[in-house]
């Protein structure tokens, strides 16, 4: 016999719960987190990547919720630039080959602790920020190293909506909920 | 012991039908809808969307068939207005902050009711939008919030024919049915 | 029990094997078959198509074998002329509103029945062209009233490899079989 | 009963351990390897390919772990070439119609047998590489008769992450791992 014990969340639950209501700051890693990876090189010497709307949804959601959000990055191009001004995120840091020291900065400058930050990334060089940050996640098809260390492993894949799975678990565990546009 | 009560459709399918067969202007949102979502920066300032050729073609039906086609987007892109016109989509409403209040103007300018429209959309700033049509959709991948409010979820997800899939609802619901291009 | 009778082909199976290996001359659709129907606009005016490394691989293994291959589509696009000329297809027609007619004009320059041709097509502007040659395919995602007609519906999709299954398909039922590059 | 034989390796297990122990060259083709097989064409001209960030972390780990890192395809462009320099993958050769001489002459020139290199490939131009070096791979969506001939199946298919797959189990069959980037 299964009985649903609602109203009864288990520790595991709560747990989630409390990490995810106590989040202030939103960092994401780009490649295969905001993208699935791709990097698109021409024959012309142009280089593209791909983003999603709905991820990008998510993140002024995460802003009009009060957030502060952030981008953290080893590869350093003017289209992520751009891509984080058509979605004003305020802290964007590339070429960032120690991202757990980008997360004390943020933390100093914000007066914030890193258990107040969630973070998601997908890859070897996001091992050390995921396992310090209060809430960690990564995309499905992150890779083996990398799920076994986070906090919550998304339904969803890198440029498929990854970031927004996250950002709307953080708006939904807020008292006051402002999930509409 | 299961029947097929062919010919004795039951009340949820004879209203679906209903409202097919009453649509007369077709709009639909564009990212995320007429694409997967995907929105392509490069490093030499450029930006693309990608469109679906079938979907192209079940715009070009249902035009063949009288309905009026109208794209409605809170972008502003002149990519968006260039697929527009191969199209010969008569009504494109871009920067749209009120996708419900561009549908009242329509339904002023054309003489038709909310009712006589059907709409696809797949994030929360189509809720409005979708709510207040006769016919409303939301492809398969769209938020969970849309996929609760809308009249059909499409089996396709946006940019993957999810446009052409409602279209064709549209076209075999009509008594003199023009599916052939 | 279950008697899988190998040598005793079903009539359906000599049928095909007989349409296979008749085919003299392979022409295909180019949007939804050499591709996945995409079609990409850039704010800066470009268009793009994405085709295939293994499709391609499938059309020189046919010419190899002796076939004439053709495109036939009703865009009209410098891309798609690059494409075939970086493949060496022979025939490329272009803005292509009667495909049948094309079919037609193919037989009588090269001698052949329209019973000796091969056609691929995903939408309803193909369906004339498909009922009218001796093997016909569709890939899998096809538009249903295109499935409902073909010989042959491939495993694959349009962009993902649906051309070179029936490339290989064509090489498999000749007698003297020519798949290595 | 189902035991599990921990610790006691099938000689298919202990013989494909021994072939990635020995690998200290790593070669793959590009095109449906490195790429899901896409090639796009711009109107303008352009044409581009796309490459995954956690294949190109995989070869950088194969690197920092001691390996020769090798590109080789029958296609020439600069796009491949700056992937590569990007990369700092050594030894890049494109126009390469006879992939198994450029092994031998990689062997000359590093002081290497065929057996101590791994050599990944998807298509019929491939296979006589697969067939001569020491390990062999082929991402999930490879042609069937080279799915046939190698050592190793990808669950990844080109552009998705085979590569990095293949560089996971070169490292982790070594005897001091260097996995963390």
């Amino acid at each position: 016999m299964i009985v649903r014990k609602q109203g009864r969340p288990t520790a595991a639950r709560r747990s989630l719960s409390r990490a995810l209501k106590g989040v202030r700051l939103f960092a994401t890693d780009v490649d295969g987190v905001l993208t699935d990876g791709g990097m698109y090189y021409s024959e012309s010497g142009d280089e593209l990547k791909k983003f999603n709307t709905r991820d990008g949804m998510g993140i002024k959601l995460l802003q009009r919720a009060g957030l502060i959000t952030a981008l953290i990055t080893m590869e350093e191009t003017k289209l992520v630039m751009r891509r984080a001004e058509k979605l004003a995120i305020p802290e964007v840091h590339q070429g960032a080959r120690d991202k757990l020291a980008i997360l004390h900065a943020l933390a100093a400058r914000h007066g914030l602790t890193l258990q107040e930050m969630a973070y998601i990334g997908d890859d070897v060089n996001d091992l050390e920020a995921l396992e310090a940050v209060g809430f960690s996640a990564a995309p499905a098809d992150a890779i083996p190293s990398v799920l076994e260390v986070v906090t919550y492993i998304c339904r969803k894949s890198g440029g498929d909506g990854a970031v927004r799975e996250v950002a709307d678990l953080i708006l939904a565990a807020r008292p006051e909920k402002k999930r509409e546009a």
